[in-house]
């Protein structure tokens, strides 16, 4: 198992949360996702290391960006 | 035709105001809402004009607030 953290920016409210949250369980391996709206960090947990760019794509999927 | 000018407080971005459109939507006789997030002003045209109780209570379930 392994476990990654990100910070994405641009969400707001719930709504943004839930997006991102289901962009990222698509990623295959994730098997968690885990949102702090007001930080905005991302805990995202896989069967194996998920590779960044998977990440993120599906971040920009949902319309919102990861920081550097 | 009726239209109607309402403020609607805390929507935050696109979501928001999807959801919001959403529910007014579904009030009988609501032809079309127009929605600005900027300024939280909702313009809501009908065939007839429509209850301010209905249109609270809508906006409530999209889990915002009508300004008074």
């Amino acid at each position: 198992m392994a476990t990654a953290t990100y910070t994405v920016e641009g969400m707001t409210c719930g709504h943004c949360v839930s997006s991102v949250e289901e962009e990222l369980s698509d990623v295959a391996g994730v098997t968690n996702v885990d949102v702090d709206l007001a930080t905005g960090q991302v805990t995202v947990t896989s069967s194996e290391p998920v590779d960044d760019t998977a990440v993120r794509a599906a971040v920009a999927e949902a319309g919102y960006t990861l920081r550097d």
